[in-house]
C-alpha cells in the first residue's frame, strides 16, 4: 500500500509533500523535482505568478546520493514570496498592529462562485475566505507534481512511461484520429505553448487564448493522459474500488477544477453500437494477444489490458474570471463582485502535468498492490516473473 | 467512516453484502430491499434473465423489528437458478465424471472483448474465463443496489432524497433544458420504458432499442443522477481523496461498463469561457446564499454548496454483443467469435438505479464523515446544529 | 491489500464474514471451515452453549470447487437455534402481541459490568442491552476463525505455520522453558482439555477450573500464538502503522475480552538489562544468520526476522460471573445484580483457536503486501525469489 | 476521518510531519511544538546527544496566527548538526571523493540485535545497516510528538487531558494502590528524573540507572498513559478494528521498542476470578453512573465508558548495549560484536512522552469518528449534545 498527503497553503511559507510505500531504488534528485515543477508551470495564457515565482526545492527524507531508501520521501517546497506574507500567514500570532491596514490581509468577504469560498466559509464557520482560498488554490498541485515525479521515476526503472498532452482548449479540438504520443513526445509537446501535438490546432488555440484574453474571461479545455507499457493486470474487476478506472477517475476527479474524466472513448462510446465500442482480440505469431483498436482506454472490468492506458480529464474554465462573477458581501449582505486576485487566462495545459502525475501515482500505487517489493529491483524481478509466466496462446 | 464490501459470482448460490459504520435506528425492511432489487430490473431492452431470475432476500445482521442496530448490515440474496449450477458453481470439489460433459461447465475460452476474460486470465492464472466473468458480471450490482437502499433511507430520514434518470441512449438524448427532476419523480420515472423524464425523448430511445436489437447490436447511453438538499459542506477541499467530486467520481466508474463521469455540466463546461462557467451567489431574504445556475453540479471547490447534487455516468454499450466480437480462441490461438451468453440490448435504465445507490452510499459516507453520530438521532441532531449556525448573511 | 468484514448477531440468524484480496488458487472446503469451527469449541470448563449449538457453514463465494478464484470469499455460519429466536431478532417488524411476554424478549435493563451493556446503551441511545450484547458477544469470533482458516491455508501453502497453546490459567502457568510447540502439535494441543502443551500444568488448570466454577466464578489466563517459517522482512520499520508487532498488537488487543499483548518476552522483557533482552546474530555454515534466543519474537525493529514469531495475549475472565457482579437497573435506577446468562467458567482455550486466527489473518495481509500475487503460484514465486535473492554472509 | 504521516531519517536534514482530517480552530504556537519536544529529551539516563541536539521547529502549514484553518498541518524539526552529516545523507549524489574515508560514512556491516539492521538490510537489499538504522532510530519520535501536540491541544479544548508517567523501570516499580495522576500533575511529573510520581520508587530508579550504567548495560521499563474526562462511547464493539483498545495497542506498539500493551490492569487480570476483574456500576445522585474500581482501563467491549482511560506499555531495554552483543559481520561473515553508536542507558521516562502523543493521537480521531466536525465549535457542539442527551438513570 503506497500513501502520500500533501499540505501547504498558497501564500504560506511552503508546500510540503510525504510518500510512503515506495521502496528502496528509485533514482531521483532535486534537480528532477525541479524540473518536474518548471513543467507545471508551462503554457501560454498564465499570468504574472508563474514567472515571479519559483519552486525551491528539498528533499528532506527518503533519498540518499539519488537513491531513495526504502523510507517515507518528503519534498519541500519553498514560496519564494514568503517575506511579503510573512505577516499575514504567520503561523504564530502576530502583533495585530502590525498586520492592521495590511492590504494582503485584508478579509475576503466577496466569495467567489467557483471556488472553495463560499461553501468552505460555512463548512469550516469562517468569516472570511483566505483560510479557504489559501489551501484550495491550484499551487496545492506543485507537491503532487513533485510526489508524481519520485512515481513516474519509479515506473521508469520498469518500463512503464506516462505523456499528457492538450486535446482541447474551449471550443477547439485537435484533428481526430491522431497518433498517440509517447513518451518520447514530451519534449515536443512541451516546447508547444498549449501542449498540443497537433501544430494547427495549438495555433488555433493560441488564437482563442488570445480572444478569451481580450473579452476578460477565461478557458477551460481537455487533457489526455497515456500510461504506455504498463502490463496487464492491474486493478481488479473483483471489488467496485479496486478497479483501475474507479482509482483514475477518483484521482483525476480530485485535481482542482476537474469537472469531468473518460477513459478511453468515454461518452462518446456511449452514443455507439455495440460492435463499434469494443476493442477485438488478436493473437500476435509470438502468442501473445493485442488489440485492433484502443476504444477501452486499456481497461477492461476495471483491470489494464496491457495496451496503452489513456484517460481525459475535462478542466472548466479558470473561476477567478477579470470580468468577475456576481456574489454576495457576506459581511453586508449586498449584492458585489467577487474577489479577483489572478490573471490567467487558462491553466489547461499545465493541468495536463498534473494529470500526468496523479495517473503516475495512481499506476505506481497499483504495481505495487500486484507486484509487491520492497527495493525497485524486487518488485522488477516479480514484474517480468508475472509476465513471463503468461502463457502464450 | 462507513466502509463495504460485496461478494458473490453471478451463478454462484447468492450474493452477500455488508455496510458498517452505518448508526442505529435506519427504518428499513426485508421488502424494502426487494422493491430496490426489483427496480434494478427494470428498463426496455433486457434480456430473459431479467424476468426469470428472482431476487430472494435475507437481511443477515444489524436490524431487528425494522430498525438498524448500529452493527453491521450484511444482506444476502439467493440465486434462484442456483440448483441448475450447484454442480458447476459447487465451492466444494464435486465427482468430475458428474459435472464432465455439462454445457454450463464448458471451458470458456473465446474472451469477450469488453469483459474480464482476456485481461482476467492473464492476471490470475486462468486458463479459461468463467473465475472472471462469474464475479465480473453486472450481477454483482445487486449487492450494491440492496446496501445503497439502506443508504438511502439513513438520508431519506435526514431529508436527502436521491433520484437517477436517463439522459441518453445512444444517440437520443433528452431535450435540454429539462427540470431537475426530484425524488417525487421516482415512480413516474421508473413507469417510462427507459427511466426518462422527457416523454418525446423515450419514445425515441424506444425505436432506438427495436432497431438496436434488430441489428444484432447492443446500445450504451448517459444516466444522471441527483441529489436533493444535501446540506453544504460534505467533503473537503483540504486533500484531494476527500473532495466529493473525487469520491463520487471514483464511485460511479467503479461500476461495471462505465467509461465516463461528469460532475455538474461536466465536459461541456471545458468548452465555455469563465462567465458561462460558475454559478452566481445571490442571497436570499432570510439571509441564506442560492446560486442562480447550476452549472458546478452543487459541488465547488470538492465540496457540496446545499445546491442539488448532480453527476452523469456514461455507459458503453454491453460487451456481449449478439452479432459477437472477434476474439482468439486461448486453447488453440485460432481467431473466431467471442462468446455469447446473453441478449440484453441495454442496460443503460437500470443503471441509473446501480448509479443512484453508489451515490446515495458516497453521499452517507460523507454525512457521517462530517457529522458523526451513533444514532440516527444523534447524526440528524448534530447535522441540524450545523446547519442552524450557519450565519445568515 | 486484504480487507475483512464480519457482521451478524449472537442470536441473529447467521453469521456471515467477507475476506476480499486474496490470491486464486488457495484450497478451502466447507469440510475445513467446519473443522475450524469445531476447534473453537473445544476446552475444559464450557458451558452447555458450545455443545447445543451448531455450526452450519455455507461459502457462499469465492470459491469453486475447494479452489479460491480471488474473488470475494463469504462465509455464512447459521445460528441453528434461530427458530428459538425468529420473533425475538427478526430484522422485520414482528406483531407486537406475538413477543409481548416472550422471556426471550424482555429487556435487558441491568448492565452487565465488563460488557457492551452499559457504554453501548449511552453510545447507540438504547434504553436495554440487547442490541449491544447480540453483536459484542464472543460468538461473532465465529467468523474470524473461519476467515482465518482461509487465510492460514493459504499460508500453509507458502510453508507458514500457525499454532496457539494456553499458557496460563489464572494463576496457573506452564513450566518455563518450555519448546515452542509447532503446527505438528496442533493435535495434541487441541486433545488436551486446556489446549496446553505441559500436561502436568494442565491437570492443575482442570483443578483450577473446577474450583473456580464451584465457586461460582469465572478464570482468564493467556494463550500464545506462534508462526513458523514466515520469511524475513514482513512489517516495516518505516512507519508505525506498518509495523509488524502493531498490526498483532491491534488484531490480538481487537478480540472480545482481551486486556494485554505481548511480543516475544514482553513485559518481562522490561525488567531486563540489555544484554539478556535481545538475540544475538549468528552464521550458519551456508551463509543464513539465525539467532541464539527468541526473546524477541521473531520481530525487530516492527519486521519479521525469519525466527519464529511468537506473541501472547491476555484474556480477563468472563463478565458473565455467576455469582453476578453489582450494577443499577437502567429503568428504575436502583441498585442490582448484572444479568446472568451464561454458564462458561472460562473461555481461555478456545480463545487460543481465535488468536491463531487473527494472526494468520495478519500474517497473510502482510505476505500480500510484500510480495503481491494474483494466484498462490504468483505470491509463491515472488516469495521464494525474494529469499532465494537474499545474499549469504 | 484524521490521518497522519511522519518522515525523516536521524541524520538527515530533518523530519516533517503531516496531520489531516483535525478541525479549524484549534489553538498551537511554535512553542508550544518545542515545548513538546523538549519534554521527549527528559528522563534520567539520557546520553549526549539528547543535550547537544536541538529542535528547530517549524510549522509549516495549517495555522495562522496561532489557529488551525482546518487544513493539514505539517510540522518541520529541523536537524541542527545537518552541517556534519550533509554529505553523508545528501539526498542528491555527491562526489565518492568527498565522503571516501569519512567516518560517518562508513558502511555499517555488524548489525546490531534487537534492530531494524538484519532484517532491514535483507528485506530492503542493502549491503549495510545506514539505510535501515536512519529511519528506525527513535528520533523519528519527535515528529509523533510534535502532532501528538497538536491532538492534544484539540482535546483540552474539549476539556480531555491526558498524562503519563513511569511506573517500573527494570525491576524497580512503584507502590501499587497509587492515585491516578491528572493533567495537573504533569509538572511533578516532568520535575521528576524518571517521570515517576512515586518519589521513592523515583529514588531507586535513579540508584538502578546508575548501577546499568557502571555494568555497561541498558535498562528497560514500563510507563502509563491515562486519559481523564474522555466522553463515554469513542471506539466501538462492532468491528474488531474500531475498538479502542485495539487502535490504542496497535498506536502504543507501534512505537520503538516496546513489546507488551495492557488495557487497564492489563496482564494482571489474567490471573484473577470474575468478581475481582470487573468493574461494578453505580448511580450518582444525578442519574449519571460511574464505577466503583478501575479495572477496565476505562474501555469495556472496546468503548471508552466514562471512567478514566488507562493503558500502559512496556519498553525493552535500548539494544544498543554498550558492552556490545554478539553479531555477524556480513562483509566477512565473521563472528562480531555490534556496531555501538550511542550512550544513553534508558529512554523509558521520555517514552512516556512519546506513549502519551500516540494516546492522543487516537483519541483525537475517535472524538471526530464519533463526533465529527470541522471547527472545534462544531466538534464540541456535538460531543455537548450527545452528552447531554444520554438519559439520566
Amino acid at each position: 500500500m503506497m500513501r502520500w498527503l500533501t499540505a501547504g497553503e498558497s501564500h504560506g511559507s511552503g508546500l510540503v509533500g510525504i510518500i510512503e510505500g515506495l521502496p528502496a531504488g528509485i533514482e531521483i534528485t532535486t534537480a528532477d523535482i525541479q524540473d518536474a515543477l518548471l513543467r507545471r508551470r508551462l503554457g501560454y495564457g498564465r499570468g504574472a505568478r508563474m514567472k515571479f515565482e519559483k519552486d525551491e526545492v528539498t528533499i528532506i527524507s527518503g533519498v540518499r546520493h539519488g537513491i531513495t531508501l526504502g523510507s517515507p520521501v518528503a519534498i519541500h517546497i519553498a514560496n519564494t514570496e514568503w517575506p511579503k506574507w510573512e505577516l499575514v500567514m504567520n503561523p504564530d500570532p502576530v502583533d495585530p498592529e502590525e498586520i492592521e491596514g495590511l492590504a494582503r490581509n485584508a478579509a475576503l468577504r466577496r466569495p467567489r462562485p467557483g471556488h472553495a469560498d463560499m461553501a468552505g466559509m460555512q463548512k469550516f464557520g469562517f468569516d472570511e475566505a483566505r483560510p479557504l482560498l489559501e489551501r484550495a488554490s491550484a499551487r496545492e498541485t506543485a507537491t503532487r507534481v513533485a510526489l508524481g515525479r519520485v512515481a513516474q521515476h519509479f515506473l521508469a526503472q520498469l518500463g512503464i512511461r506516462t505523456v499528457a498532452h492538450t486535446v482541447r482548449m474551449g471550443e477547439i479540438e485537435i484533428a481526430p484520429g491522431y497518433d498517440f504520443p509517447t513518451a518520447d513526445d514530451v519534449e515536443t509537446i512541451d516546447a508547444d505553448p498549449l501542449r498540443c501535438i497537433d501544430p494547427e490546432a495549438s495555433a488555433r488555440m493560441v488564437e482563442a487564448v488570445d480572444t478569451t484574453k481580450k473579452s476578460g474571461e477565461t478557458l477551460g479545455g481537455v487533457v489526455e493522459v497515456l500510461v504506455h507499457d504498463a502490463p496487464v493486470g492491474l486493478g481488479s474487476h473483483i471489488h467496485w474500488d479496486r478497479r483501475l478506472d474507479s482509482k483514475l477517475a477518483g484521482a483525476l476527479m480530485g485535481i482542482q477544477a476537474m469537472k469531468g474524466v473518460e477513459i478511453g472513448d468515454g461518452f462518446d462510446v456511449a452514443t455507439r453500437v455495440g460492435s463499434d465500442a469494443h476493442d477485438a482480440i488478436i493473437r500476435h505469431a509470438d502468442g501473445s494477444v493485442a488489440r485492433t483498436t484502443h476504444r477501452a482506454g486499456g481497461i477492461e472490468a476495471g483491470m489494464s489490458t496491457g495496451e496503452p492506458i489513456r484517460v481525459r480529464v475535462a478542466m472548466k474554465p479558470i473561476a477567478t474570471v477579470p470580468r468577475a462573477l456576481a456574489t454576495v458581501d457576506v459581511a453586508t449582505g449586498q449584492a458585489t463582485k467577487a474577489h479577483h486576485q489572478r490573471s490567467d487566462v487558462t491553466a489547461v495545459p499545465a493541468s495536463g502535468v498534473v494529470a500526468e502525475a496523479m495517473v503516475a501515482l495512481v499506476i505506481a500505487g497499483e504495481v505495487l498492490e500486484k507486484f509487491g517489493g520492497d527495493s525497485v529491483e524486487e518488485t522488477r524481478r516479480n514484474m517480468h516473473s508475472f509476465t513471463a509466466n503468461i502463457k502464450p496462446i
